[in-house]
């Protein structure tokens, strides 16, 4: 059934050479899929998510770590995991914990002053306006110990932590207000509000739930604590929650498990939580409104004041209208509000319907104060069939909810079925459903849960991978599985594994939305965005001393750090401010000291700080942890750490050769010649770059300003070398030459790389006979021989056709049969050189006409 | 230039209609590749990178996660990150130093005292037998804090950390003897190999390097460090090595940087360490027999005793014949034995040049005792010329190597010019080149340093990416490189983006070599493989105190965790040993309580410990952290901490409704209920696995073995159930038919998913012709309206041609023209029923016969 493959029908029915040739790369892909065992759909699956080096994603995903407590990025179709983002965990490679900047971050993250080093995250959430996504900042929760980060989307760092003062346990946040009001946290298993012992007798009276409404400032990027408050909920365990938008705007939703309030006692003899949590046949969604409720907490007599935090009471909530119950299917999992405001679709995970609640409904009933009667704690509660626009049956387990950009379309998630089902929630039909592995939790469509989704793809975040894998232990990875639903049928595309945590929910944007830099102002600390009061420029470092306190200021280029000796006393407190020279992107230098367990990151332009007592005596080894260039290993230097308690005997010196004057002076005449030529190399370089006009190629101008920028480094160090050599220190005059010739050496790295890109910028395209000819001339093999551009085991073919009379003709005919060319005297000395005669490759015509072809191209772009 | 899309050719060419339909997936394909703009090359690239969903790789590479402390794991050829180890740095997704077992294996890393909580990971390795990789552990190091630790690949958890107990800083390490029986680690820095100080003014005569020979206890499966030993060497900076094998066997080679023992000083003033540091044109080649050092190590005359640990001196070494130097080129970076241990292949990072090596030169001058000279400490230096195969120019920047399957040929990474060259080490000529992107570090084929390379592939280590990815902030993702080595042009197919740390090297397997376990035999300390004291079986859950000590034993399983309430004294020191009663495959179960900064990873019947100190007052929820099942929500406890010095006041009581008598009966009746229709379901799902033979197919045993588990907890809890029922305690019957109901939702689960298993087994292959109608089916918006197995917006097509006499005529008519059928009765009956008439969808007579011999399939498999 390879329908993909007609190419082989049509030689099989013996047509025309040029379309057996034209079937050339076809072939090569007929023999790939046998041997990969690979059908039409994998091919076009595979042509569907392959990204070419260089090309881009369309949609990038952030998605939570789960128990890694980090945010994981991804791009779409790809597939690729572009970055772990450290937030609740430490993370050394970002310096995450390990210098003093991002430690100030975890810090403030410690609860009743517990330094907590880890979350369990669970719902990404992005900055909205009109509930549309902006690609400015992230939110994520920690379910484990309730705070929220906030990340930064300028540089991907966390620059936030807030604690949830009252809450024990949360999992519905974090949930964006569509304009970025509030960040709005809902709790989950109910617990006493203050930090007190209540005994789980007294659950339904001294246990809560609730809701909290962070403040976000959105010109400063971070959340307000002051301006933040809660509402107190019953003691049900509140779930997932989302915003209303469109005509739903300033109202939310929050569902909840256990409502039965059953308090569990398997060790007693009493069935376990999931029996008695699982009784009744509905549960709770929290309708609330954050308009109301933000004014109730202007005024103290609405509120109590717990642990610092104002929490509305539900009686205060309930009195304004501004809370209220509507029955929902049995332990929900997923509520989400559909793009327009107006829907509200929830999924009973024990229930195999989806559950569709009309907002004018609701509202109506609100209004009309029509209420079916009230909770055990007064909230009003609404009649379930007249707030219904409708159910659907989807199948076993639907859990979670995310929409197409076509209206009406719905895509569910189902746990137990392991399916994602297609539906329409205006016309309650179920439209496809499509198989995944295994036992999918949430899924997401590209900005599904915006007021302006994208469609194309959707995610299925499958919670077992059970087989899909190779294995690598008892701990499986997760499977992330892309989905094309841009036709009427969805398609599986692509199995991700998951590498680290389970994710739990991801968020997506078009990539267009994100402009991360891609380095710092200089002297940036990244934490604050502010410049670093320790920015340290060249020329500026220093150690200063104060009793015990050291302070070393000190920078980073490629490839020294400055200072490269740093001697301090045994229970010295060391602070190391560092600054990265560096302007290119990507030149990133990382510093550690051996033992004392810092790290630091330094992003070029950024500035950070490390900090330890140096309580152990000894030599230390500090040194640049990023491969940052041809000479990163040398990038180093010695903490000296001595006891000031001690006397130190002297070592005797051992006797080393030292170098004759003689000796000196021709090493020293070595590197000037050796300097002067790589000068020259890099001349040549400059003079193409400034041919080619780099500066119009904005990459290339980059990359030669960054060359130039090292290459601007050397007069400083040439004066010092001259003036080594004038007052007789040739030894001293040398060292500095070799650092010369460093300089020299990372502006002929950056500049080749320049020169490179320049020269793919301007080559002339090919034309389709050069393209052929470059395939025929590969498949012939000629490159055993011949490298262009090189002396190989054959002579280089750039310029042979000029070297030639007539040269097109030469070569055809040399190609088309060189024996007859064996005797010839060029030909008989080329034999000699290489020890090789040209075969005869059994070219047809045309082939060698492409060949001359490619030998042409090559020659236009000879010399780049 | 598309060729590989000939159809478009062909159909141009107005060929026959069979020809243009068997181009329906081309023509998608070149749709996909117009929209994407991806060139054949791409698709090819795309074809030998893509695995469908359940496909495994061919190779497993483990690399070093660089400064983020961690191994990762991918797969080639797809690319696809499987799995971070947790090493150096604690992981809370494997509960990686948050739970008592791993916690003792980071404390074994701690260096004089000081626990250390990152790594700066380099080189991993694998255990050899004969010098072929085996796939039973892997070893890896930390420069930043030299140290080695092993993961078992039974389970790819670390099991093992040993601190170097003279070096101060490493890199040449981890490198392994040919059959395993040392890892050898090699120092960077030169450092006094005591702890003490000594000032950078006695470099010569106090500061040393050295290597380290660990002894490795293969049945133990771990390293021995009172049998391991070191051997003093100069304070060159030893860099990477690597061990001999075949006629090299015994030897080992490491290389350095700085032999010129520069010091540095730009803070006062000196040329940096960059300059000092590549004075020379060589540097040394230190070449030792790890046989006679391990005789040596015997003799406390040949020994000097530091911190505990015997280091050979270089004298004993010098006097044994175990010691000796080359020249080799200007700052190198790596060696390499070849295959055969005959060669040995060195690139100078700043010297164009590979270097190759003769071992059987090197043999033969030692033998003979010819030396050029000694170095300034006495160690015989060989003449680097007669050592000497040749060189080769390369490029610029030199660094690693790593070999192809076929004899002699090479490929090594070239930094600065940001290349990888094939070549032929024994005839010494370039083969090949080919662009990366950019500056590569080290490079790996598979298996490509052991005695037996497999070739196929490469992977270039490039240390930036700065264009090919979307942009994710200053710190730009590394970039790994997937390459076709197979055929005589090297062909780039991949770019991999690296999301956390800077890897600094990978070694690869075949995916057949390693065998790793799914789950744990019960009760199982991952960390030392044995069965854990604390293994705690159903029923043996409980409690213990002694004085401030409390002892929680704790089992978890779908879907509750027992005990359910602990509650402890503030200031008690709380154990909780935690066992994973669950015996299938990918069904694990985390572990975590509020505030208290532990967390659990419980695979399949591991036990593992949580130990914290009680000191805070309050309520604190603990609960299962994977998303295990559909109630994994309900999966949770109470930790209540109550201080002994208060007195509580009860709350007053909520007066909540509670249900009548008949209500209770009548929710008893109903749970009777469903519990009697979810059995059938049930019973009907085993049914159709007994039929169709089930124990016939591995992965549905698995799955049904899993079911049936659950199901069998059915009867005990049903019988409390029916205990509760006739004492009268109605509320208490139907909590325990609810937990019933649980158990029957996860046999369900399971059982679901080995009959979809079984029924993909047991399906008829479809006929090209059936292939063909689905896609016709698909493509013509068919499942629009009819969903296959259920009736949907239109009637389900199962049995459609059993239901009308002449069936395939009828239906062959109805799809030709479904209008001329509208009068009919039954058709009228569907128009009526779905309010929608049966369009002409203009299919061919050779679609719709398609179409037919898909239904025919679909009746075939129908009820799987």
């Amino acid at each position: 059934m390879n329908k993909l493959l007609s190419c082989g029908i049509v030689a099989a029915a013996g047509l025309a050479f040029s379309v057996s040739s034209a079937c050339a790369a076809d072939s090569d892909l007929q023999a790939i899929m046998k041997a990969r065992g690979l059908t039409e759909k994998d091919i076009l699956a595979a042509a569907k998510t392959y990204q070419p080096s260089g090309k881009k994603d369309d949609y990038i995903v952030f998605s939570s770590g789960g128990q890694s407590g980090q945010v994981m990025v991804y791009g779409v179709p790809s597939m690729r995991i572009y970055k772990y983002i450290g937030v609740f965990t430490p993370e050394p490679w970002q310096g995450y914990g390990y210098d003093e900047e991002s430690k100030a971050i975890l810090k403030s993250g410690a609860i009743r002053g517990k330094q907590i080093t880890w979350g369990d995250t669970h719902h990404p959430a992005l900055t909205e306006k009109n509930g549309e996504y902006v690609g400015d900042y992230l939110f994520i929760n920690d379910k484990a110990n309730p705070r929220i980060a906030v990340i930064n989307l300028h540089d991907f760092e966390t620059t936030q932590i807030v604690v949830n003062p009252i809450v024990k346990s949360e999992h519905g946040g974090s949930f964006i207000t569509p304009n970025s009001e509030y960040v709005i946290e809902a709790a989950q298993y109910a617990a006493p509000l203050d930090n007190g012992y209540h005994s789980i007798d007294e659950y339904e009276s001294a246990y809560r739930g609730a809701v909290t409404f962070w403040k976000f400032d959105y010109p400063k990027g971070k959340i307000d604590e002051k301006a933040s408050f809660s509402l107190e909920l019953p003691p049900y365990w509140q779930d997932l929650s989302d915003a209303g938008k469109g005509e739903s705007f300033g109202w939310a939703f929050t569902n909840s498990i256990n409502s039965e309030m059953y308090t569990g006692g398997i060790e007693k003899g009493l069935p376990p939580f999931e029996a008695g949590a699982s009784r009744n046949d509905t549960d709770y969604l929290h309708i609330y409104n954050w308009q109301i409720l933000e004014k109730l907490a202007q005024d103290k007599k609405n509120y109590m004041e717990i642990n610092g935090h104002r929490v509305v009471t539900i009686d205060a909530a309930v009195k304004a209208g501004a809370l209220f119950l509507i029955p929902e299917p049995k332990s929900p999992h997923g509520v989400d509000v559909t793009p327009d405001g107006r829907y509200i679709v929830i999924g009973g995970k024990l229930d195999t319907h989806a559950t569709v609640y009309d907002f004018k409904k609701i509202k109506n009933l609100i209004d009309k104060k029509e209420f079916a009667g009230t909770d055990p704690y007064g909230i009003p509660v609404l009649d379930m069939a007249k707030s219904l626009q409708g159910q659907v049956e989807l199948g076993l387990g639907p859990l979670h909810n995310s929409f197409d950009e076509k209206d009406g379309i719905i895509y569910t998630s189902l746990y137990v079925d392991s399916q994602i089902v297609k539906w329409d929630y205006k016309n309650l039909k179920v439209l496809d459903r499509i198989n995944v592995h295994y036992n999918i939790g949430h899924l997401d469509t590209m900005e599904g849960k915006s007021s302006k989704p994208k469609g194309k793809y959707a995610i299925a975040l499958d919670k077992l991978s059970i087989d899909r894998f190779n294995p690598v232990g008892p701990l499986h990875p997760q499977n992330h599985q892309l989905i094309d639903i841009a036709g009427s049928k969805m398609e599986l595309l692509y199995d991700m594994p998951i590498p680290l945590g389970e994710p739990h929910d991801v968020v997506s944007i078009a990539a267009s939305k994100l402009k991360p830099a891609t380095t710092y102002a200089m002297g940036t600390n990244s934490r604050t965005g502010k410049e670093s009061p320790f920015a340290t420029l060249a020329g500026q470092e220093r150690v200063e001393r104060n009793g015990k306190n050291v302070t070393v200021y000190a920078t980073m280029i490629r490839s020294h750090i400055n200072p490269e000796h740093i001697e301090v006393n045994k229970g010295d407190n060391v602070t190391i401010h560092l600054t990265n020279l560096e302007r290119a992107q990507d030149e990133t230098h990382g510093f550690t000291v051996d033992l004392y367990n810092i790290h630091a990151s330094l992003e070029p332009g950024k500035t950070a700080t490390v900090n330890f007592v140096a309580d152990e005596e000894g030599v230390f080894p500090y040194y640049c942890t990023e491969f940052c260039s041809a000479l990163h290993l040398e990038m180093m230097g010695y903490l000296l750490v001595k006891d000031p308690n001690k006397k130190y005997e002297s070592a005797k010196a051992s006797k080393l050769k030292t170098l004759s004057p003689e000796a000196l002076k021709a090493e020293y005449d070595k590197v000037i010649a050796t300097n002067k030529a790589t000068d020259e190399v890099i001349q040549s370089v400059v003079t193409y770059l400034k041919e080619k006009h780099y500066e119009k190629y904005p990459k290339v101008k980059e990359l030669v300003t960054d060359a130039l920028d090292q290459y601007g480094k050397i007069p400083e160090v040439k004066a010092k070398a001259d003036e080594a050599y004038k007052k007789g220190d040739v030894n001293g005059a040398i060292l500095w030459e070799y650092q010369v010739w460093q300089y020299m050496v990372k502006t002929a790295d950056v500049g080749l790389r320049a020169k490179n890109n320049l020269a793919k910028e301007i080559a002339t395209p090919m034309s389709p006979a050069a393209a052929k000819g470059e395939e025929a001339y590969l498949k012939g093999g000629c490159n055993g021989c011949h490298v262009i551009g090189q002396v190989s085991s054959g002579p280089d073919l750039t310029g042979v056709l000029l070297r030639h009379e007539n040269g097109e003709k030469w070569v055809f005919d040399f190609i088309k049969d060189p024996a007859k060319f064996y005797g010839d005297e060029y030909i008989k000395s080329m034999i000699d050189y290489f020890n090789l005669r040209m075969p005869n490759q059994h070219m047809s015509d045309q082939e060698i006409k492409d060949i001359i072809e490619y030998l042409k191209w090559i020659d236009e772009n000879a010399g780049m």
